[in-house]
């Protein structure tokens, strides 16, 4: 049986500041559905020595250690080299392996270059699980009381792959733990804080705080943290969308939307698009989305959505009079049954001392209510526009309630 | 003098699998310009006891040690004091940083809560770094020969202290590594390591593949890189869109709309909107970018841009005909110089033999020119979507060469 869970991710790439992991968290929610923790993480480069040396010191007794990267084609894919010769084992072509490469690109149709077979070398006892979203196969290798999980880097591979990997390990899905969530929108951390606090919970529960733009999610530990987590919602009403699960805000609107029969529209201006591409994320999004317009110009705000060139001359685009004129605009153009509209500044540049980076004017309208929100979001144009989207889900959900 | 640095990410949400990092990728590439590499990143939870370890391993002589997360105003954020701990010092109020705290609250119009206070206590000998967009300051510590840099973990705030603090510890920006870099879209990573190996690079470059969804880096080191890189780029013609800098498909596409006098406008279906927010996501945009339809339904894609209804009922809403058609209404309709449409099945749903998840049509037209480009895509609804952009943004920028 494994005690611990500890994952090794591998690529110069993670060091050199290209591109973020989204690994770690993939495999480390696998592992936790599964009822193991988690208790270390490093990042290595591509090398054998820097590989084999954290695979020394990571791997042990009662260990499962999960390493990403490095099982492609190309030079530079060395991990399982270094995690076979660590082990004192040989790479040796698995007939297995070779079947799993060779089934993919017939499937595909693509003839599979002689190249592609180096994918099925594996370290001598380990099983190769088959890469249901890509070519390289995943392993699975008992060694030194402890056991090594190989998956690919590309994301959507080592997704595809940890749960297959981690049943051939033999770990099978248990209870979850004792913790609960209360996932909010539009509450500044040290409110959300100071609110935990005046509840008495820092005694009961451990508590701790995720924030993102405009968002926060609290989550707390021990043996209360289910009631505990049931008794902060109500104090935050519908600024808390979500209690015991991890529901997105997209997800949680769009089944409010789905319940009620309507189709939403939307119409984004500094947000260029990102609100719509957070609800379609939804699979099934076309039940309640029903589509938008981009009005990043403001000749298009008025030849689209009708907002009158008058009203922009007086009012300036980033206004509530141009939010609300933008969201009825949805709901008579589009036929939409109801709407959403964001207008504001994201930056970096377009600021003003009356409207500085990070105003934005958000506009929610549908059967019997049209509200608009006033924002100063804090950031960078990323965050900014982030925040705005957020903010704009939140504030439909809270007129659907 | 550092000789190395390395990162420390303190966090438990990041072993729990909630949370993905976004620090390691900006830190090293501040790192990396003042020429200092990352030699190691770890993860490590919450407490007092994990985060002590880390350090007492990770700090020496000639080492840069950069640590993130944990420096907010709650209980669970205990950095300082186990960085403070393990270095045996006391943490202390230090007035300038109490000054950052305070000023912030000032700038926001907000009375400062005494709680936040707790931001201003740092290890005593260390140097407080204002934050530019958020409360807690940095803070920079020479100890053990070596310097520890502590940043807050909410990436925006992460991305705007890593240079000042930097600054603080002395390292100056340096000239760029012996390293080149091809940017490419729409080449199987297979079918591009081919060809490096056809032009014999593998021998006198160092190579690493970067793939995301239909779009793959390729890396390059050592003293030739950058004439190889030129090489490899003319062999790809405009499936290379950068060589030599990292400079995104975005900004490119933009720069050539702009250089032309071409406003873009956008037609997406599977993909939501994300075209759109990844185009805005280019500050300066409104210079190039006209805004766009987010025609998820195909009564939108009849009423807003003009395709026929019995087009539709035809060919139906993922064929080469509808692209086309959505493509000439944002011509038609939006007014825009050049236009790009999206129409696919992204899934998991909506499959079918003929048609099966990941099919995806794009279309590209403008000033002579009207393209499509069929693609099957690999992958779930995110890859499948996230290629889609890749390839639609790629598309257009082909055209315009």
């Amino acid at each position: 049986m494994h005690a611990e869970a500890k994952v090794l991710l591998v690529g110069d790439e993670l060091l050199e500041g290209r591109v973020s992991d989204r690994n770690l968290a993939v495999v480390a929610e696998a592992l936790s559905s599964r009822g193991l923790a988690v208790s270390e993480a490093r990042v290595s480069a591509d090398n054998m020595e820097a590989v084999s040396r954290a695979v020394r010191e990571m791997l042990g007794p009662g260990v499962l250690l999960v390493t990403t990267g490095g099982l492609g084609p190309t030079d530079d894919d060395m991990t399982l080299s270094a995690v076979a010769s660590t082990l004192g084992l040989p790479l040796v072509r698995n007939a297995a392996a070779e079947g799993f490469v060779r089934d993919r690109y017939r499937m595909q149709g693509v003839p599979c270059p002689s190249g592609a077979l180096v994918q099925a070398d594996i370290p001598e006892g380990s099983r190769p699980v088959r890469n249901p979203a890509g070519v390289a196969p995943g392993i699975v290798l008992d060694s030194l009381g402890g056991t090594v999980i190989s998956l690919p880097g590309v994301p959507r591979e080592a997704a595809a792959l940890v749960g297959p990997c981690l049943d051939e390990a033999g770990l099978a899905a248990v209870g979850q733990a004792r913790q609960a969530i209360v996932r909010t929108w539009g509450i500044p951390e040290q409110e959300l804080y100071d609110l935990v606090r005046r509840e008495g919970l820092a005694d009961t529960a451990q508590t701790a705080f995720l924030p993102r733009p405009s968002m926060v999610d609290l989550k707390l530990r021990g043996p209360d943290s289910a009631s505990a987590a049931r008794r902060i919602a109500a104090r935050l009403g519908r600024k808390a969308y979500a209690v015991g699960e991890w529901r997105s805000l997209e997800a949680v609107l769009g089944g409010a939307l789905q319940e009620r029969g309507l189709m939403l529209g939307v119409a984004e201006s500094c947000t260029g698009g990102m609100l719509g591409a957070r609800l379609t994320s939804v699979p099934g999004s076309s039940g309640w989305f029903a589509g938008g317009v981009i009005a990043y110009s403001d000749r298009l705000k008025s030849s689209l959505l009708g907002v009158g060139e008058d009203l922009l001359a007086a009012h300036g685009a980033v206004s509530e009079e141009t939010a609300r004129a933008m969201a009825r605009g949805v709901l008579e153009r589009l036929g939409a049954g109801a709407a959403l509209a964001v207008t504001g500044i994201a930056g970096p540049a377009g600021g003003t001392p009356e409207k500085p980076v990070g105003t934005v004017w958000i506009a929610a309208t549908g059967p019997g209510f049209e509200a608009a929100l006033a924002n100063r979001l804090w950031g960078d144009r990323d965050a900014v526009r982030e925040g705005a989207v957020a903010r704009a889900m939140g504030l439909l959900w809270e007129m659907l309630g």
